[in-house]
């Protein structure tokens, strides 16, 4: 058998999505900036994935959804978009609010710009793995141009407090970004009705194709290009248009927001019946309360057992989780949001990352529950910094 | 007939290209950055990818492809990255040269960059449409830092003078970038023959998919990413990796380079007898010399007659064709070669581009020589500005 638990890294493409590009592989190859009829017959079906990008966000017309290759150029655009159009040109607006548990894609590209004079604030995870409302507000000073914080967390699963952020935010006058590639499918989503000026968002974690994401931006707040040049994405993002993983990705999108109370009922069941067994191992550790965190995902630490052990033993059996971010798995540093929690410093290379989608089956999680539990008795019984007690069953 | 004679502006993917990405669409989705079988099991298709791009371009192993999401990015990238580089670093090195007809991933780059300190100069082509190495020499100052010159023109097929100027551009410790996206598959590569330091390519220019493209960086001339993150390409190109279009710009890329003769044989007659009955039109005026220009290109005037009439008229017989890049195709402006070439001004807007593929056949060609002269006939005969005469048979 093999169960794939690692939908947080990435996720399989939905055989809907699949269908629905394949013509943009084959007869329907124009330039969508050509004028001419192989570049206007797949204008429809462009239009159409943009309108399904704006329904799921409920994202006003008048704002812009602009179709990117990843998450990661959607944060490095406003990242090095504020840069530009703020920082280089105002040194009094220079400082940006962070947590110190973002993708690497933002804490990263803010480490590069801090050479050019950016000052930034990571706010540390509380010792539930939070961010709490008012560690943020305390951080903001007269030059605080930008807070940039994750919607849920890649590694926990945790909620952070965007809808009182993005308030405080406004009334303040600081713009507000925020990375919602966890969020996307697994909570309900309205921009009508949370405060946000940039929201960035990826494919590939929602069963769409890798190499596509998207970064919404509010009126009147764009910001200099990442990449320029043509007049693609009304001249906001340049480069030939992705024809095909836009029109997946559009699907995609549709598809997860039709699925969200499905990941909050059936897979948030499956997913708290592993959970469930898993706490039930003596020394054993989840991180986050359940109900805080998104229905998929359970970061779990087993005193004694280093999390690279678990997934060979896991992979072996066909298994596949993670001990973080895909993004810095080849780094065998300890799992950031476990040194941030505070917890000691030998559980923070004990943490395993199981991610649910909402293919997974329950007999897939039954398997899984059987060989995490023989994994955790074979690898406590080797284990040189655990006294194997008869209590793992 | 449908014929699709716009091949510089975007190009079917080859069948065996589709066919080699269809895995990477269905089981096989893991995240090659993950260490679990899922992951693993990715890595061999894509160094596969990776090794024929490194053969395609001859490049040493010790250089570095990094694969963008399009050549717009990888412009970006050097461009960018030359400014955090050296220019916000040493004012005394702000100076780039380039040509007035790049493509405007380049220019509009050069364009924002300006109001952050960097001074360009574009050289202008000739009156053959050509860039004269000499007048890139003499743009050069103490202060020069880059130039930067594509390989060969996208709207007129022109190859530059890039061997000679990246030999200057190595003697005088200026640094030399060239956007070959016009050049893969049309003229031979080999990057152990030409001192480049940076090269742009884009796959949907040679039957790969839209979507992805790469910057070749010769070693020790890395820059500044533009996209900062996770660790995928060696650390400089953050972003989970699109494995499927990596894989299918591997093939791709193998394939262009494997019909790179086909092109300058099969295809060059095809093109010159396209261009040769076109030119026996009266007033009619093709862009550069035969020999001086890429296999598959052709840019012509027929004065008298809007190149958006001709489009038209061509476009309802099912031919595809254009009158200038498609990344400004939506702004109705003179065509920029034309103008630069200096032509008069009534020209400027009659340029036709046809651009064939290794997928043009003969009757596609002689279908297209029957349409353009029955159209260039209607057109001129209701033309306000050209006076018809039996010599247009």
């Amino acid at each position: 058998m093999r169960v794939y638990l690692d939908n947080n890294a990435t996720t399989k493409i939905d055989p809907l999505v699949k269908v629905k590009m394949q013509p943009f592989f084959e007869e329907l190859y124009g330039n969508p900036n050509s004028l001419h009829q192989y570049g206007m017959e797949v204008r429809p079906a462009l239009n159409e994935a943009l309108g399904n990008m704006y329904d799921a966000l409920n994202a006003p017309n008048e704002d812009d959804i602009i179709v990117t290759s990843c998450a990661t150029e959607s944060n490095n655009s406003v990242l090095k978009g504020i840069y530009f159009e703020y920082i280089a040109k105002n040194p009094d607006k220079n400082h940006i609010v962070t947590t110190s548990v973002e993708h690497p894609s933002i804490s990263d590209t803010l480490m590069f710009l801090k050479d050019y004079g950016v000052d930034i604030t990571f706010v540390d995870v509380n010792e539930n793995g939070g961010i709490s409302a008012q560690a943020i507000k305390d951080a903001v000073t007269d030059k605080t141009v930008l807070i940039s914080m994750m919607w849920a967390n890649n590694e926990t699963g945790i909620i952070f407090p965007v809808e009182e952020i993005s308030r405080f935010a406004k009334e303040n006058k600081i713009l507000f970004h925020t990375d919602a590639v966890q969020a996307i499918g697994k909570v309900p989503l309205d921009l009508t009705k949370v405060h946000v000026d940039y929201l960035t968002f990826s494919a590939h974690k929602f069963h769409g194709p890798k190499g596509v994401g998207g970064l919404y931006v509010k009126k009147g707040k764009n910001l200099p290009n990442l990449l320029h040049g043509g007049e693609q994405m009304g001249g906001k993002r340049a480069g030939t248009l992705n024809v095909a993983y836009i029109v997946g990705m559009g699907l995609a999108m549709k598809q997860a927001m039709k699925h969200v109370e499905i990941m909050n009922s059936k897979i948030r069941a499956l997913r708290d019946r592993l959970e469930d067994a898993i706490s039930q191992l003596p020394d054993s550790f989840v991180v986050g309360q359940t109900e805080m965190r998104t229905p998929n995902t359970l970061l779990v630490s087993l005193r004694g057992i280093e999390g690279e052990s678990m997934l060979w033993d896991l992979n072996r059996a066909g298994i596949a989780a993670s001990t973080g971010s895909a993004c810095a798995s080849e780094s065998l540093h300890a799992n950031p949001i476990m040194s941030a929690i505070g917890k000691d410093p030998e559980l923070a290379h004990t943490a395993i990352r199981l991610s649910l989608s909402r293919f997974t089956t329950e007999d897939e999680i039954d398997y899984t529950i059987d060989v995490f539990k023989k994994a955790a008795k074979r690898l406590r019984a080797i284990s040189s910094t655990y006294a194997y007690t008869n209590a793992v069953a």
